[in-house]
């Protein structure tokens, strides 16, 4: 066997510098809070994917692709036309539109890719894409990678001092909003039901939006992926049912989040076919096409949960679980923000208390006093959430770090034991 | 339902200036030659799909991972340790070495994904990248899209007159291989088995090759997606085996390819640690991770290929498809390439006439005549083929227009159902 030869000639060619913009090389979250790294037994509310697997009947209509010939060969770049035919048989009636399956419907390998084709269709070197803060942090790289410049707007948190804020407290300062624009401004990305804070936006919130992206001619990329998980009967209002907005707008959706199988890696985008012509140019250079199989999975999925009420019973499941983690928390007397949607909860830290000198890895030394948090509240208590101040950019970075996230996508049982840890925290509180 | 105001207010924000590059928005080959546009019974010889299943041993895998909870999640970015790690076990000893699973291996959604991530992450604007002609067709805008710019180097047909020629035959010119270098070169692709040509490269070329490399400080993409189907007892080199190689090469490899899933959408990248590592930044952030059921399926594959001698018996398998169409165009005395790898056979359609009046659709109408004697030859014969021009740049597009490229990716019933219409081409053939 040869050996390495990694120390004596790495680097030879050096890579490309789009990798120095947009955090790309740094060190991520998701690395430096991997089960891997903490203790075996660390109950994880970290990551956002679930501890249960998908729905037996859409899991056997996989089975079945698999067992037969052409859903296991290359699908149209599109997507397979029966995913495409569920797809707009299931939005069609929710965006109130005929969908055109072959010009307004585009199944990509996740919401993911889908996004990041956009961009790649979308944007010219330097023209800038607007986020709200906290963002999902995909987006920020996506960006980059594709010569565009993010644009950071934060939704600011509630600021009065009670215990349990609602998600809807998170408000656009739309003054702000307007500020950021500038004659480079292409996009801008809402996220609704939003990751992490749980925002559902209103139509009040997303029609300010909308008149700011008519007024200054630009795309909007709304990415709804957490769009069954809305409680409380709660309204989801789709920008792109607004007046006007069909025509500059991208909804962005995921299999995945719909039905518990965050690994199988398809989304689709629904959109005028001005804008999904030349995603699907870009998406079918960068993956060719999706996953054959599990595009019928998730045909399926969509053909029969209406008549198997699956949404609806899903949605119960997560207010259950949501409400375990939310009874600890008012136990606990933490301050945290209930969300009206998606599947995680931002809890306050800025209260728990932990030593200076507690034996920290050099990971989280060195970033937000959220990261030292989150860590310690992994190895002493064991249960594992995600700094928030990962989702900011740098300048704004202070604002995330009183939040760590808790995600509640995780089975009845596994939540309840997450809870008799975290009542251990009370040791840890600040009066 | 509103109505669609897609005429009114399409194209409200113009797409990016990289899709008017690399043809991206060009209607494709793919699209033209699609079975939807062919006449319903028509054979498909021309995508290089199967018209079979995989075996069903690893298909069993994927519904043993559909029916477990994690492998229907989140994938790590760099794919499943337990693909990894078989990827390590197949591939180590063929490249003498002691793969490292965390740092030389990263497993991407299909070939096509690795090959984009790693032109995302090294190519700088205007950074060169050679390629040979006739060039599998997704690497030109994959190129594009990432500021890189296509340098052309084309492999020489055969020039004698007999019927037969090998693959082999198809020449590099060192010198102008060299004359393509400049500055602002910063990679080149190696295509071993090649498509479409089936060309297997002879040491001596590669070796010509990594002195190019070695000279001028270049990657190396080899893409060797048919590693798996080399004929004849021909040997399968690898460019990273060669002394000083292993440094700058990244190996290119699919489970579609190698399992008969081409919808499967999961391959593997094998290269150094610095070329990994900037390549998982950038696959990250396009796809995040790759689907998790089919890596299982692909794990499994790999497994127990050598246990099953699966890939000498799907070796022989093909060898006898490969010869079914070569006896065909032997009777015909059509002039032919004998493919060494891959599963295409080059047929010089040059003598094949037809009427230029017949009624050929626009989308042909304007290409080159293989593009008209393909689409005569599908509609009037029933077989269906892809015009090899449009592997070919602009300039060199004539060399391409002699030939039509025929896949031996199907079962054998349907090869002798293809053949015995390809004889209806003998009214064709002039004199």
């Amino acid at each position: 066997m040869a050996t390495s030869t990694r120390t004596d000639r790495s680097n030879l060619v050096p890579f490309s510098s789009r990798l120095k913009e947009g955090k790309a090389l740094a060190q991520d979250v998701w690395s430096i809070f991997a089960a891997a790294n903490l203790p075996a037994d660390c109950i994880n509310l970290g990551q956002g994917y679930m501890n249960f697997a998908p729905p037996k009947w859409v899991t056997k209509a996989a089975e079945e692709a698999l067992n037969s010939v052409a859903p296991n060969h290359y699908s149209h770049p599109r997507g397979r036309i029966r995913l495409r035919e569920a797809i707009k048989a299931f939005y069609g009636p929710q965006l109130n539109r005929d969908l055109d399956v072959e010009s307004e419907i585009l199944v990509t390998s996740g919401a993911n890719e889908g996004q990041y084709s956009v961009f790649t269709a979308f944007l010219e070197q330097g023209d800038e894409v607007i986020m709200f803060e906290p963002f999902f942090d995909q987006y920020l790289p996506s960006v980059t990678f594709n010569g565009g410049k993010p644009v950071y707007v934060p939704l600011h948190p509630p600021k009065d001092s009670k215990l349990k804020s609602s998600s809807n407290e998170w408000a656009i300062d739309f003054d702000e909003l307007r500020r950021a624009i500038t004659p480079r401004t292409k996009m801008i990305i809402v996220n609704t039901p939003h990751n992490p804070v749980g925002k559902v936006f209103t139509k009040q919130e997303l029609e300010g939006i909308a008149s700011i992206a008519e007024e200054f001619n630009l795309l909007v990329m709304s990415d709804e992926v957490y769009d069954c998980l809305v409680f409380d009967g709660k309204e989801h209002v789709r920008i792109a049912n607004l007046p006007g907005m069909w025509d500059r707008t991208v909804t962005v959706c995921s299999a995945g989040k719909a039905f518990a199988a965050t690994g199988w890696r398809i989304g689709w985008l629904i959109a005028p076919a001005y804008i999904i012509q030349p995603t699907l140019a870009a998406s079918t250079r960068i993956v060719f096409c999706s996953n054959s199989p599990l595009q019928e999975a998730a045909a399926t999925g969509l053909e029969q949960a209406k008549e198997r009420k699956f949404f609806e019973t899903q949605l119960a499941e997560y207010a259950e679980r949501r409400q375990i983690l939310c009874d600890a928390f008012d136990q606990l007397g933490l301050k945290y923000t209930m969300p009206e949607g998606s599947y995680f909860i931002l809890l306050d830290i800025s209260k728990v208390k932990f030593p200076d000198d507690y034996p920290f890895p050099q990971s989280v030394l060195g970033r937000g006093r959220d990261f030292r948090a989150c860590w310690f509240i992994a190895v002493e208590v064991g249960v594992s959430s995600i700094p928030v101040s990962e989702f900011y950019c740098e300048e704004h970075a202070n604002i995330g770090e009183a939040y760590a996230r808790f995600a509640f996508c995780k089975d009845v049982d596994t939540l309840k034991a997450a809870v008799e840890r975290l009542y251990r925290l009370k040791d840890y509180i600040e009066a």
